[in-house]
């Protein structure tokens, strides 16, 4: 491991070739044969279980409940909403036949020509349609509503070019599907899992977030707004981590679903989605991790602490391992996650480095000298920092601790972004500052002509109009047109 | 609500028919537009979860991780291993293009002909080849071992008579698949994931189950050994309800998994793999509900109690409200799911018998006369029971009363079994018992095709050669032909 250790490139010298030894040397994921399908391995699986658990608690605390529907979708739901088609019919895994058989010449397998679908099926890149084709049977009079699903799922999009977490071919994600009587009702569910994404993502993934809206280019197909948390990765680079659409009536009217009202009366049925995915697992990664490996926000670490013997002889071991245990007992009872890996196959300076790679936030190191003078050296990942400290009421030193690297870890976070965000008034301004990386504001005369013509010209896309900002009117960099207020620009993953 | 209860069909009536009015009227599960495919109500999701959950904690503590594989497996994978091959490759989902295009008339969307896949891809039946193509990357030498991973999934049989939880095109399960050094190790993975799933269903789901093996004919495709729960529902038909395999190395030798052991030699690893599915849902339904409807085990149940008050005008409701809280902060500090039911747009006996159908295992009821007496109206959806008892201490009273009904359902589920279960001698005698439906344990010598000739005549498959069992000898009851030990046939879903 130590050697391995080594072959993490650094970030100093290709950032996205370390992010890339970094997900597979840590065993969060690896390639599958399946081209841009991933396994996600036990240790990257587990953090995903934290933050589905997390947030899948927050969505319920909110009055949502979960429910599952078909991974199918008839082809001909795709054509029903018109703009939905054009953004996600495309590239898309086609089912077209329910039977192999054995080849003639015995070799393998074949499709069988007379299992033909008289209509494809497409694997869901996202659930609108097959969910508003439901809705309409479960809806009929006012007292229906509000509906409040959410469902946990794995969704494909046929992707070219895949990297791990951040753009696979299937991932895995929640996707919020909920039904309303009101505009206002709908506008505000859209704004509320917009602020549970952010709180989640600032409070558990110590992420710092802007949210935002996006430009008419930037929507979800078939929203009339979409809006979203972006967080700036280490190399400056935005990742969008989070939307939350208000759908109008699009899809109740695509599918032709409407409620009485209490006067009544039919009306189409106001909708909302919103999702976060497998991503999180990449934005997770590049917010926090250095040369050494993961940084995990103790909020989300499967394991918290970490304690390891350093022994000369199997009755030293015995000691410690009593010691050892007595600590980790004491941790537990406090609710910290706690290994003791006391395993004899591996070196103490393997375990560290491989601890270090893997993120985990204390590192407690227990050796004969300790024994003696009932003493425990301390290690804290996010700084690297060592020391030696009683142990008495180290359980309590522990526990602040790992709130003080959530804490820390956040800070170091948004100052990173605080350093790394300009404002700019020209586009020449503009142009020489996007070539360093981070966020930049920027008036913007509100026309995708000139979105696309920065975008073309820079690589630079307009990642949300900011919802907290001073919202000052002035002219747009590029083409001196009047802009209501500056919006966030940057290159994004 | 009163009148669609009624519409519930009754048991003795038409069993099969009740069973698809309850779990649609009891808002569990419906059919979906995609052939064979359900969507998940919230309520009948709300069951999975809590199944989900348990399980899960348990895979845990017997040192299990979860992982995530592909969702598509590349048709070749399917032919790798020979039995395998022959029990999934045909009837599934084939993938075999990426993209669709408009159509040329302008009317929908088409396959893409330029789209197709160079090699088919299948979605998983089941996980084994994806796993094992896997898995030979993570397994060097005996070190790596065991793996003992498991994955919650959907997956996809193409089945061409579907009823929702039983038999459906899509379903969700958990799969574990573990990797072994040593046959015996495997062997024991087997056992103790079946006993695992025994303990689940007979404490959990308050199911009795019999464990035992199957037969050659009956095992899963590419394992050496199939061991299975099987349970009784109430018209006496068995339900498989789990399922573990002793995979032997025939997988680790299709997919040429092999480990360096302690003396540096190559061997072949030793596989296991095992599983539940929402299938689950369909027997816990079976096994204890009635023609009021659902009756679930408290310790699956979402809700465990709901309160109801039956008030004369506003200020008696809020009189009887101020009570109703404070009883059911008492039970939620007892760790009991509680619902405070005191919305206004539906009467009293509406909700008693939504609550019915849906199983809820305790209601209480406040009327004026209780808010003079401090009593309360206590009903157990197991027996309909109700009585008038003091609020003094009734949180204890009702967690006791949780327990009773776990207990009691349970005891009737066995009892039922116990009843409708039949040991024959004579091939005549089976064929007469069998038409009553139940259990029987009978002599069969052993061939498949002995097994093959009562299933055309009777419909009966063999269940699973019991494990624990007297395993007296004796003669076929068919060909007269010696047997080791009666085994357990039934007809089954």
């Amino acid at each position: 491991m130590a050697k391995e250790l080594k072959d993490l490139t650094k970030r100093s010298e290709n950032y996205s070739q370390w992010y890339n030894d970094l997900v597979v040397k840590a065993d969060l994921a690896e390639q599958s044969p399946v081209r841009g399908c991933m396994v996600i391995k036990p240790y990257g699986y587990a953090i995903w279980e934290k933050i589905q658990r997390q947030l899948d608690d927050m969505f319920k605390e909110t009055g949502h409940v979960n429910a599952y529907f078909p991974l199918l979708i008839p082809k001909s739901f795709l054509s029903k909403e018109a703009e939905h088609v054009e953004g996600f019919a495309k590239e898309c895994a086609v089912v077209t036949h329910h039977r192999l058989k054995n080849s003639p010449d015995g070799k393998g397998l074949i499709v069988d020509p007379e299992a033909k679908l008289e209509e494809e099926l497409i694997i869901r890149p996202t659930s609108e349609t097959i969910i508003w084709n439901t809705y309409k049977n479960w809806i009929n009079s006012y007292r229906d509503l509000p509906i409040l699903c959410n469902q946990w799922a794995n969704v494909m999009r046929w992707e070219m070019r895949t990297r791990l977490f951040l753009r696979t071919s299937e991932f895995l994600w929640q996707e919020g599907h909920t039904a309303h009587a009101t505009r206002e009702e709908a506008e505000e569910e859209t704004i509320k899992m917009l602020n549970i994404y952010a709180h989640f993502a600032e409070t558990y993934m110590a992420m710092p977030v802007i949210k935002g809206i996006k430009t008419a280019n930037e929507r979800f197909a078939g929203a009339l707004e979409t809006y979203c948390i972006e967080a700036m990765m280490q190399d400056g680079k935005a990742l969008q981590s989070g939307t939350s659409h208000f759908l109008g009536q699009n899809f109740a009217k695509a599918f032709d679903v409407q409620f009485l009202n209490k006067n009544n009366q039919p009306e189409y049925v106001w909708a909302t989605s919103w999702g976060v995915s497998t991503r999180l697992m990449g934005a997770l990664i590049m917010t926090h991790s250095d040369d050494n490996g993961l940084i995990l926000p103790p909020r989300l670490s499967p394991i918290q602490v970490v304690i390891i013997p350093v022994y000369k002889n199997d009755d030293q071991l015995l000691l410690i391992n009593e010691k050892a245990v007595s600590i980790a007992d004491k941790l537990k009872a406090k609710g910290i996650s706690v290994k003791y890996d006391n395993t004899d196959n591996k070196r103490p300076g393997f375990k560290f480095a491989d601890y270090e790679l893997k993120g985990v936030p204390v590192r407690l190191v227990i050796g004969g000298r300790d024994l003696e003078n009932n003493t425990i050296e301390v290690m804290r990942r996010d700084t690297l920092e060592k020391q030696t400290l009683s142990c008495e009421n180290i359980e309590t030193y522990v526990q602040n601790l790992l709130e003080e690297i959530q804490a820390n870890i956040y800070k170091k976070a948004f100052d990173y972004r605080h350093t790394h965000t300009f404002t700019v008034e020209t586009y020449d301004e503009f142009k020489e500052k996007i070539e360093e990386g981070g966020f930049i504001l920027a008036h913007w005369d509100g026309t995708t002509e000139t979105e696309e013509k920065i975008k073309e010209e820079t690589k630079a896309t307009i990642r949300c109009i900011p919802m907290e900002s001073d919202k000052k009117p002035g002219k747009c960099m590029v083409t001196g047109e009047s802009s209501a207020c500056k919006v966030l620009f940057a290159r994004a993953y």
